[in-house]
């Protein structure tokens, strides 16, 4: 994409509305913009970075045996009334009334709705187990939305649901959800903690949730030094394997991680050696659940035993919340300029910078380099427009690309371009040739 | 995927409340599952189509030189008061009061947002012209929604927004959308008619509607054969080359094309040959509008001009229903067995069919099989239930996929496979390698 061309409104000035380094980030980066309280547009950079993530969870889920679904925004009232939910929801909840005065409301979740297409299509224990998600917009009416797309009013979630035959069978699709999670945050470089947690609305036995540590998170978080040295990348997965999906899981829960209002010092000093101890902060992003019946039942969700009797399905439901992600990575990962996106979420891996605009040489060989960037598809941003070096330092790092490949009049006469690395700072001075030959590798 | 893990809750009648042959289908083929009145939820073989053609749609778009966005379902009612819109959408426009008593809506459409962030984001010419567009959906509350996702009330659409300096540029900005309109619908399998159409709700001075041609569309068309003989994907598209763009408008625009309310029947047989006529019936897909300023002068969308002065950005705005697709594709593409799926918008390509699951040979063939198309990235469903094969041939029938694979133990003891195709019903029977050699092709 040439910058000339691309929409890309930054600002020069942190906005004042914007509290946490998240939120004035992406305001400056011009990814979003709000539209009102806690309710956001997506511009072109930001909405690329908010597909990318979305991208990973959605490959995640996938591998572990989940299929997508696509559910509504707009529900209507009664089958939240059947799970006595209607109420419970209070003013958190949007509710809406249509031109024929029917009760409807915009879902904040979706446990009714799924439990009600599963409980018309599925008649038999013979087709369990089955984990059914979406990745859909979702609305809850804070009172005080704020931090950005961090506790906005809309947000994109993921949310999966999962549907066996016992608790055992729950179980087991709680720990591939629970191994899909770490992978996911993983993948998209950051270290996500589980923890254990209460239920809150969604009700149930069994629940731990997902933290990805950032120094400026909202969480204080106290955990073994293990889970951040713990390569669930690397190790691979065979979901089929319950046992080695057990023995992941086994890991996580055994070892000390717990927010500061469950934290307990002489707890933590007696079971972790001192130099194992981890202290920092971070960010909630992903919650799971088991409720065994709690929907199933009232909402009649049932399905044929064995024996010929009849029983209500064991549910759990596991959310990762999408549109937060983007404001939780630049919370863990930016600095005084500006994000430093990690490589599987930059919207483009490779800032080109023309430093002269206009001057035959540097456009000859930046137009050439971005020519080959682009052939071997690797997405780059080229800055071409007639503005200051200054300038496009600037935006460039406060954009945070991966790679900055940086070209001007001096150093084509001596045969170099500069090779920077936003993450680290360090530059290089090689030939185009090798640059390009490193980019493209 | 495997078709015993595959979530697929087709049905064998027809539902009663499905008036048109696509709701039937889709109901049938389990592709989607009513929510509430007008509302729908898209099960996984119903959402794989829907994203396929949602990609088609987004990749015509970019190339086109528009770039994609995404603003929030939940507005705020003070743009539409500004506008002037807010009364005059009347009760289609679903109204909502948040916990503060604050009006908001869920937008039918987006001319007054994406205006506001055109106004807030480019002052001057210089960084026009621009293209935005975003696929989100809308809700639109019908009095009596109706034909399934074909007039639904929640519903996907791909809306874009040209600006421009003056009524040139924004005419090169309609023709490059009328354009890409053409080959998006020429690459999903469809023929679509570029008519002359009131410009409704949106207003403004030009306007055409894209009907597909379906037998059983709500619109009765006449129109010269040579719209069905062009080939708009063959010729190729230069965007940069706006007389050649230019070419291709003035030759749909100069050819007869009119639905049943402006037909002339004098006027057709005075203009089109008699073997050229075509008469027909089709359904609305897509609108484009050029608008002027009619947004830009109430909302302050202004940039400064080369001389210094300032003035009103001048407007078009360009729909797709993408989630009307799916149905005018199989309003257009089926037969008394079930729906027939244009390759680039299959949910899979081939749908591979095990005629005795359980015998050793045909599960080995199959798996063999399966294994092969996976790895040639090859989207396979494989009917591995244990089920007669009446059931297997009448359910790919009904879902349509392009390719059946039939593997039996007949066949198997023989060497040979049968290969069919769905569109044309013809069978061969080959070698399971050669069978595989031409899906792989």
């Amino acid at each position: 994409m040439r910058r000339s061309h691309y929409f890309l409104p930054t600002l020069k000035e942190t906005p004042a509305e914007a509290e946490v380094v998240s939120h004035q980030l992406m305001l400056r980066a011009g990814m979003v913009r709000q539209a009102s309280a806690g309710i956001y547009s997506w511009l072109p950079m930001g909405y690329t970075v908010l597909k990318k993530i979305e991208q990973i969870v959605r490959e995640e889920q996938n591998e572990a045996g989940a299929q997508e679904v696509l559910m509504p925004t707009i529900q209507s009232a009664d089958l939240w009334k059947q799970s006595g939910r209607y109420d419970d929801y209070g003013k958190e909840m949007l509710r809406i009334e249509d031109r024929h005065g029917r009760e409807m409301l915009y879902g904040p979740t979706n446990e009714e709705l799924i439990t009600e297409i599963f409980r018309t299509s599925v008649r038999s224990y013979r087709d369990l187990p089955r984990m059914l998600y979406h990745i859909q917009w979702k609305f809850r009416d804070e009172v005080r939305p704020r931090f950005g797309v961090m506790r906005g009013r809309e947000f994109l979630m993921k949310d999966n649901y999962s549907f066996d035959v016992d608790f055992d069978g729950a179980k087991a699709a709680y720990n591939k959800m629970f191994v899909a999670y770490l992978r996911t945050f993983a993948r998209m470089g950051m270290k996500a903690i589980p923890m254990e947690a209460e239920s809150g609305p969604i009700g149930g036995d069994m629940s731990h949730e997902f933290i990805v540590l950032a120094d400026t998170g909202e969480s204080e978080v106290f955990c073994d030094r293990e889970f951040l040295d713990y390569d669930v990348l690397g190790s691979g997965v065979d979901y089929e394997d319950a046992g080695r999906v057990q023995d992941v899981v086994d890991h996580f829960t055994t070892l000390y991680a717990r927010t500061d209002d469950k934290h307990d010092a002489a707890e933590f000093e007696g079971q972790v050696p001192e130099a194992r101890r981890y202290h920092g902060r971070g960010i909630e992003v992903g919650h799971i659940f088991y409720f065994g019946t709690k929907y199933s039942e009232p909402l009649g969700a049932k399905v044929t035993t064995q024996d010929g009797g009849e029983m209500a399905v064991h549910m759990g439901s596991y959310g990762i919340g999408v549109s937060r992600m983007p404001a939780a990575i630049i919370e863990a990962s930016h600095d005084e300029k500006g994000i430093i996106w990690p490589e599987a979420v930059a919207p483009f891996h490779v800032g080109l910078i023309n430093l002269r605009a206009g001057d035959a040489d540097c456009d000859a060989a930046c137009e050439d380099a971005y020519a080959k960037l682009c052939g071997a598809r690797v997405d780059t941003l080229y800055d071409d427009r007639e503005e200051r070096p200054g300038v496009k330092f600037a935006e460039t790092d406060l954009i945070g690309l991966p790679w900055q490949l940086i070209v001007g009049p001096r150093g084509l006469k001596a045969g170099t371009v500069e090779l920077k690395c936003r993450a680290t700072g360090e530059t290089e001075e090689v030939s185009l040739d090798s640059a390009l030959a490193r980019l493209t590798a």
